[in-house]
């Protein structure tokens, strides 16, 4: 059974700052639970008796038995399932070396947690290991941005940084954005290293950071002359950049 | 001023049920109703005083002034702007024949509404005017899949249909879909007409449509021998592959 001050505890973690303040994250549902258990430390499991009846191994510091409508009550889901845990937030080392032999992406100021979440999962697809925010991108433990990655945020290590400053510090790395009058991204050779920076919904990458960015790409509408929607969501930009690089290489 | 009557009424259109019954939806926000004025019949726009004073030409039936006060308490969105509109639906006949000579998609029960309005907006950036959805698959008029599409929707056409009747009645129609055992899509010959089949976020394409399917692609992972996401998400996977179309006639 969950005590008052737990469901208080659960509840709290929708916001950034207990999360910041506690360093966990919530996770809810079966198959994440199972992918991310065992990556992060799993300080608070709670589940229903047959979710834990199916389980060959459970790496929580606390399990909590509960109804399925206790589980309902805590829940942040919309259907919740059997299970929610709280995991604690890895802490990982900024290393700008990485670019030397690696794709990372760059966020600036990602607003939408489930773009952001979105992004994580589809880096994992496409072998991209690091993104490096903006400090204004959303928080990636925020619950939407945890369930949308669908445990992607096991492999992806996402960093927080001044981008501007650590953009500054990068020696000979490309660095790729995208823009209206870029370039048109299927003509362009594109390189196995490198940083591909992607901006907010709403405004794009900002003036700042944009002026660090070398090479300017443009994703082609079709066909070319016609009127349509001004943008693509940034999501969908984002993998339609990242399979333009990885299809080089199949 | 805002009448009860006239809450309740926009209030109820959250749900289908009044949305179907009414033919209307909702759409807010500066640039979408801006965007939707004149694509759609408007039966009611609900307005500040500044915005109204923005605009050269409203072509609405009624026209509410409200404060923004008023607007915020039967606005829908989290950050409500100075307007809301209530549109006309359009009806769109089903004419299989543009498949003949035009790339369409085919949406087999999505579910979310955002990733249904990205779908629709990433679309119109790929010059895809026609959609066929199975009946099971989300409203296009839900007010998250409207404010998603970000205005694509006034291009966009959106049919319902049993859609594995409707790829039955086909003749010589390329069906493209992606599998995970289907074939490297980087590497296949691609048609300028045909249906792309795009299925559910959990279970992907229903085993009765997927049969109907004679060109089974595959978005390869990177790299190809590493433990990654299992899936991408389907507007993502619907973006990769609208492009990689659109790439070869760029």
């Amino acid at each position: 059974m969950l005590s008052k001050n737990k469901i208080k505890y659960i509840r709290s973690l929708e916001l950034k700052k207990n999360r910041k303040e506690e360093q966990v994250f919530l996770a809810e549902g079966h198959k994440l639970v199972e992918d991310l258990m065992g990556h992060f430390p799993c300080p608070l499991l709670v589940a229903t008796s047959s979710w834990l009846l199916q389980q060959r191994k459970i790496e929580a510091e606390e399990i909590i038995e509960v109804t399925q409508e206790e589980l309902d009550k805590v829940s942040l889901q919309k259907a919740p399932q059997g299970v929610l845990a709280v995991f604690k937030q890895p802490q990982y080392e900024l290393q700008p070396e990485v670019l030397k032999h690696s794709l990372c992406l760059a966020l600036d100021d990602v607003q939408d947690p489930g773009n952001l979440g979105t992004i994580i999962r589809l880096a994992d697809w496409f072998g991209i290991e690091h993104i490096f925010c903006s400090m204004g991108t959303v928080d990636v433990y925020n619950p939407k941005t945890i369930q949308a990655t669908m445990g992607a945020i096991a492999r992806v290590k996402v960093h927080y940084c001044d981008l501007s400053l650590f953009i500054k510090s990068l020696k000979n790395i490309p660095v790729y954005g995208t823009f209206l009058d870029g370039e048109n991204i299927y003509g362009k050779s594109l390189s196995a290293n490198g940083l591909i920076v992607m901006g907010n919904e709403g405004k794009g990458v900002s003036p700042e950071v944009g002026g660090l960015i070398n090479k300017r790409l443009y994703i082609p509408n079709y066909p070319v002359d016609r009127t349509t929607s001004e943008s693509l969501n940034v999501a969908v930009a984002t993998a339609i950049v990242c399979a333009e690089f990885r299809r080089r290489m199949c």
